[in-house]
């Protein structure tokens, strides 16, 4: 019987460039998807002042993902390509921006708290590394720099999946990542990296895409320590 | 008793930056408003020919305006602002492209018709100057460069309204840019620039702004001309 | 014996990235370099007012090309890249452009002249095609939307270098493309193309970029015709 | 008697919008030119492994900031805004970068020590912040988003010329720019604020332009801190 379902589109993606992205970020990305912070929201040992300044950095995070969508839908090539960009910016806005003020809000954080924060050294490098090389580069760059995150985060949440029926505080962020939903939105995004780059010399140019795809995946990296450090930096105070 | 509805709102508008901004282009206001092409649609004069090669250029024209908005919504400062130019970027490719090949069949033109053309020159022109001012200059830039397109169209809606009561093959077009939705859109758009001006330093740059609206509008008149030069071009045919 | 100099160098190009896009381009790219306009500039029959009219958009291109190249400088992903497009943009800037205003005066064109002009529409329609292109796309976009200006004129002076001899009045400006200098830096930009296209994937992307350097190519002759039509149009004055 | 000389100058500035953009950011900007760093750059006490962290990343920063230069140009209006920008990115790569590296070399640091580190993420997050924001917004944010290094440093130089006279191992740093080369391309880059700022509404935005500058200032407070932090993780260690 053939595997079906997610898990085995997820499967399939392997051999496409999002895969072979991944194996040219080699440790890196197991730096990311492995990440103590991670392994912390696995198995519930994750402080929950580190999960708290997660969830309002990446609030700050998705204001600048819905703009590197509307540089997509700008970037885009064919109406279809537009299409999912545009609908990708206003799924954002209109729904997944309130959703994560509801989950924040589930942790006792007010919205005043979350919009009033500054963005973090690593929500600034990250967000405006996708901007930029996006912007320089073409639109196959630009959804390469994205994919560590969109796809990454099905890989995360897989990999997890066990551990939220474990029951850890984080199950309903793991659930998320881990449901069919998302991992439908990860797997069509891996699919459109192929379908890009079979138009834009994606062969060609696995070099420069995978320099591309290993910067933002460290940057995702350091996107995960900064709420690390920020607990441990409340740890340490007398 | 004030005057309400949509023309009222338009009156409005005239002390606005828009309404300055059309002081500002004098003449090129009035050719581009009061031009052969426009008086042809009121008055019926127009050669179909003259029309259908407009509705199809007018249709090119739709996929660089949609690609404009999303650029502002990359450039937007706020999440309404995102939230309204992604709503845009959906409502064109989704909906009005859709109709925009009903009309034209109704006129004759199948969609291969249509998207098998090439842009003509005042096509590109116009398009690619709105886009690169955009991208140059800021949103309020963008913003302005557009307006002649929107806000203008609902002003040559109202000011045929009468002549499409009056029975021009035209009709439907006029009524549709007459009509009270797109009054709307316009006085919104026309709204949305004073927004912008406050935040963007608008008084201190009508000067710089006013060259960018008079060239998008001559860029208008230079898109109509074209309509009538094919039309000419056919009928000297021998 | 091999063939040595330009002429070789521009045969050898033809089995490059820019020999392939010529040949897709098909009659397209004959329509360009062999265009009435550029006969006439050969046989000397082109009306001065036709070349009048081009030296002045000509300089108002040279503007947009300048940008072009800053643009250019802004996408490079090597240091020697972004040295190549900025001295081009500072050799526009502090040579050219001088250079073009005396050759302007040469045929009784003041600066002022010159710098009050409007942009044509062709004007408009090529360079922010071009800019529009090259930031939507990547720097091989943009290299290849200013190829055929670039590598194209090269070609042109070359074949126009016989008539210079036989003492057409164009033949100054026949023998600034023909000779060494122009055509080194117009091999020297084939040649890019096809460094750029190693490393961004130009095999891939072909038929992308055909597209591009076809459409770059249609709006040169329309430049061309552009400066034709004003002739005509005071040659058809009563 | 009149003063006269640069500090005059820097002192002149004050009152233009460097000056009021200074006062805006307030506690942030005396943070940034008086911070540990800068402090021990003047007194001496700052570890060497500090610097060197510093002058690797600074030589990264370097290369992006050329960008910034580069995409200055192309959203210059005028020839002699866009002559400076593009003269600055050829300064930048064929000069400064070479003298960058020479004085690496003083401190031990090799080219290939150098060209081989990755980049901090406080030079991600300042680099990427400052070429992304000058792209959505206009010239004016571009160069007010620079503002901070560029007469900042001319500050922190002036501020610390006396501590290079008794002899901190940093003297020749600071000379650089304590000196008047250094203090006139400054003094020419706050003018050049209130230039642009006349032509495009600078006094009706400087609520948002003061929020560009400060949050420019953060990042670049972060970035001396990164080479603290260095130092002191290398201080830390057994």
């Amino acid at each position: 019987m053939l595997p079906t379902g997610p898990a085995a589109m997820a499967e399939t993606r392997a051999c496409g460039l999002f895969g072979r992205l991944k194996t040219a970020a080699g440790p890196v990305w197991t730096d990311y998807v492995d990440h103590p912070f991670v392994r912390g929201l696995g198995d519930g040992s994750l402080p929950a002042a580190a999960f708290r300044h997660y969830l309002i950095q990446d609030y700050l995070f998705l204001i600048q993902f819905a703009r590197a969508y509307a540089l997509a839908a700008y970037k885009a090539e064919t109406l279809s390509e537009m299409r999912e960009a545009a609908a990708m910016v206003s799924a954002l806005i209109d729904t997944e921006m309130a959703l994560h003020l509801e989950y924040c809000a589930d942790w006792g954080l007010s919205e005043a708290d979350v919009t009033a924060t500054e963005e973090d050294l690593a929500t600034t490098a990250y967000t405006r590394f996708v901007l930029e090389r996006g912007m320089a580069g073409d639109a196959l760059d630009l959804h390469v720099a994205l994919a560590p995150c969109v796809v990454g985060y099905a890989e995360i949440g897989r990999a997890l999946s066990g551990a939220a029926r474990a029951g850890t505080p984080y199950a309903r962020w793991i659930d998320m990542y881990a449901g069919d939903e998302y991992q439908e939105i990860a797997a069509g995004a891996a699919r459109q990296l192929d379908v890009l780059a079979a138009g834009r010399g994606g062969a060609g140019r696995e070099a420069s895409l995978a320099r591309v795809f290993t910067q933002a995946t460290r940057l995702e990296v350091a996107f995960w320590g900064m709420g690390l450090a920020v607990a441990e930096g409340e740890g340490r105070k007398p």
